[in-house]
């Protein structure tokens, strides 16, 4: 008898224990155990783009003071070419009649994330290409990337942004300006391992999928003929574990774009 | 000894079931369990801005073909002002050295949130403010409005978008069009009944939390000056639970924006 009262208390205890409340199911109670850290840079004067585009990001001032009414009021218009700062690369971008920057997937912006860092070689050789035999060094430390996982490289270069010359290799301006482009990206043969892999998205710290001498942008014509997107020059990957972050990374729904402004931010949970 | 081994197996088999999996843990996980949901319209040539606005959003083609090297490529710029389509009001577009768009904290952005639906009355009724009676009313049939919660109003305007007309009450432009304004918003009392209630951000869907007859915006005043950012223009919200939604709202991040473009999703459950 005082066995089964043992057997039927325990149980009681530890089935409430296992019944989740109400509360502790919704997300907000779930999110409440990390915390969401921004890997977006600011637009500004200072946000950098291809050397060839004839003007950056602007920012114009509609009002900014008190009005006749007697409450203050600001107001701005602003400008931009699509691909610069942190930004997405849409499917379209590259690959003809493919997906617009509002018609890539909350699926493909969304989701587990791991991070593979190559910066301890990518920081001594400004034009390394992020290889197959990265990727298989992570998962011999890590274990198998999972399939529908968003990859992303930190290659170290997050420290150089806005700093044009050690970021892009140069702070020439204009088309001469391109071939002095040297910068870290991923080797094309690393990108078809990704598209076999089924990732679901792919990002890194440097301007480009494609490193600063690419002439073909082949990784680019890879990864994103396969619908997968890019994000380039994401920030504050040094504050990423290298599993378990949860990314949500989200665009400006650009109708018919081929990418645009990325904010893109990270779950990570409490220590 | 038949009634000790007894509760030790169900003991270890209870407890193997309570204690979480890596994988449970992880987000990824958890958010398998629902779906994202897109609260965002698309930018184009149909946004809806302000009547006083001299132009609205733009998209201009720098490239869309077949390069010299032989690849195809396609690349925009835009320009548009900040508040227009979905998007957020950063505290500083009425409450002077409060914060700018790229200021808004995260904490402020993401979160559960609660749909208010007030869209009997307001669909009737297109100078309809949104009461604390109608506040009261959902907390006596949901119960009370946990602190830093999100609340988002559906006043069912979300189905005349982008048919000015009907959504903004005027298809005229130029300021000569402001006193025709005719939409539902929300009335300062209830905003500050919000702000008494620490809301972390308030949205709905119309052009303007203060409603299309406001002369003082005073419940942009009231939310703003409490660094409550505002999301206008909200989409799809007759797609969202009463309660148990979870918001993620990302602002394009304009270093001293006054807002901007608002790409806003919302996770919900699986039935």
């Amino acid at each position: 008898m005082k066995g089964s009262i043992l057997i039927t208390a325990s149980c009681f205890l530890l089935m409430a224990a296992c019944k989740p409340a109400k509360q502790e199911d919704s997300p907000a109670k779930f999110f409440a155990s990390g915390k969401w850290i921004d890997l977006t840079y600011s637009f500004s004067e200072q946000t950098l783009y291809w050397p060839n585009n004839p003007t950056g990001f602007k920012l114009d001032t509609q009002a900014n003071g008190i009005t006749p009414a007697g409450f203050y009021y600001s107001s701005n218009a602003f400008s931009a070419p699509e691909h610069g700062g942190t930004h997405l690369d849409a499917p379209v971008h590259f690959a003809k009649a493919h997906q617009t920057t509002d018609q890539v997937p909350l699926e493909h912006l969304t989701g587990g994330a791991i991070v593979i860092d190559v910066s301890e070689r990518a920081l001594k050789e400004a034009d390394y290409l992020i290889s197959v035999q990265d990727i298989e060094a992570w998962e011999k430390a890590n274990g198998k990337i999972p399939d529908s996982t968003i990859v992303l490289f930190r290659t170290g270069y997050g420290k150089y942004y806005p700093d044009a010359k050690k970021y892009f290799g140069t702070d020439e301006k204009g088309a001469g300006a391109i071939p002095h482009l040297h910068f870290p990206g991923i080797d094309p043969a690393a990108a078809e391992w990704l598209v076999r892999r089924q990732v679901k998205a792919v990002g890194l710290d440097t301007p480009s999928i494609d490193y600063g001498q690419s002439k073909d942008f082949k990784t680019h014509q890879v990864l994103l003929a396969k619908d997968i997107p890019a994000f380039e020059n994401v920030a504050n990957l040094d504050q990423l574990p290298v599993t378990g972050a949860y990314i949500v990374a989200l665009p400006m729904k650009i109708r018919n774009g081929s990418g645009g402004p990325l904010r893109i931010i990270a779950w990570v949970k409490n220590d």
